[in-house]
């Protein structure tokens, strides 16, 4: 029995030329199903308004709590310790963690930082890291695909260096943290074998979700899908599928 | 019975302020025993060239043959193949490999480039990577003590970054390959059981060559040393002394 659907956007919903061919029809077709639905990102180049004006621009009308982001997951982290944050993010972010500046504890703070990840920051950050702060990773994910539709370095590589280096084990706050996932669909509520996601990362959106208690994960070959993608990680998707389209198709087919 | 000696440089020959107090007569005592002794870096950041007039300068005096760098390992390794380089590795670097531009199949080959790590040059290779380049490591270093005095990034975290995310494996050319210590015994000749290793860094110097077959290898508490390196890889260093000049009496007195 489904009964929610956790979607990822970037590759999902949209990519670098718009909405995908089919998306939002079957967004559409799966909330007149009845089923919930929740809409998770490891996007960190965007605040969440900015992102949800991007899909309201799209088409894609989401209300605040549809919509989970891994520094709101970040900002929570935060504040529950009393901490702030020491940010290694894409300079649209910063102004996400304002209420998480000045005193307690510094954390480190690492997101899909793009052009602002130099040698001076990272090496900044490192040292935080040796004096003994927290690491937080907003994502782990290897790499996303770039505007020019080639693959580019995502956050993970660098959270990798600075685990590698520093010796500290990075908090994983985004997908496939299960705290995501669970966060996600506490919101709703719904038990996590009543739910299916739906991405194009093979690791972070599909296995990830699997491992986290996820009924079932579908792989998109949409977005940066690659030939093979299916099976270079376990648990290995429920199906794949060939866009959003078709998953709505067999999360229609298998919702009962 | 040791015949021959290893020596690290940075952090036990000299550090930021040059000479450390005590190494040069302890090389000369090594000398003047009929040790065999060889220099092996992981230092990227200087041309072997420069390397050797630095020393020259301090008032250590070293023939070519007794030095051994990895960009050296990493000429010798894509000549053998008929490849070229696509650096990613300090400025000071690129004129070692003027011989290895040009045809044949690029590899990836990163060093500790500092500054020149950004965004835009890992992505450059992370893309070499995922069209099938190899992928050459000069070092995994964690860490090197810079000018400040302070832990900084050394090549190991970007090298680590790149595997992450292009999903290679880094074949790595400097210390602890048992190939570069391999190399460096065999331009004596000297059986690795018969040699000692001397350095600062408990992983890639002391680990390291025990893994490699050589006999002993001693740490070092200057340079980058930190409290508790000693305990912090497998297999442990055969002694833990306060310098070269320290080193130089256990091996002395080991000597036979």
């Amino acid at each position: 029995m489904i009964k929610s659907v956790l979607l990822d956007l970037s590759g999902v919903i949209y990519d670098g030329n718009g909405a995908i061919p089919g998306a939002l029809t079957a967004v559409s077709r799966l909330r007149d199903c009845g089923l919930r639905l929740r809409f998770v990102t490891n996007t960190t180049r965007m605040t969440k308004k900015n992102i949800l004006l991007r899909l309201e621009t799209l088409g894609l009308a989401l209300t605040e709590d549809e919509l989970f982001t891994p520094s709101q997951a970040a900002c929570d982290w935060l504040r529950i310790r009393g901490c702030s944050a020491h940010l290694l993010v894409h300079p649209n972010l910063v102004e996400e963690f304002a209420e998480r500046q000045g005193g307690g504890t510094k954390a480190v703070v690492v997101g899909d930082a793009g052009e602002a990840f130099d040698y001076a920051k990272l090496n900044e950050a490192f040292r935080k890291l040796v004096d003994g702060a927290p690491l937080l990773a907003l994502a782990m994910n290897r790499t996303f695909k770039d505007d020019d539709n080639l693959l580019s370095l995502d956050a993970g590589g660098f959270v990798k260096a600075l685990e590698y280096a520093s010796g500290t084990t990075a908090i994983v706050l985004g997908k496939p943290s299960p705290d995501f996932f669970a966060g996600a669909l506490a919101s709703i509520p719904c038990d996590a074998g009543q739910s299916v996601m739906v991405g194009d990362d093979a690791e972070a959106d599909v296995s990830g979700a699997l491992l986290a208690g996820i009924g079932s994960a579908l792989l998109v070959r949409t977005g940066k899908y690659r030939t093979g993608d299916e099976t270079r990680f376990t648990p290995a998707p429920s199906a794949t599928v060939a866009d959003l389209s078709e998953a709505a198709d067999w999360i229609i087919a298998h919702r009962n």
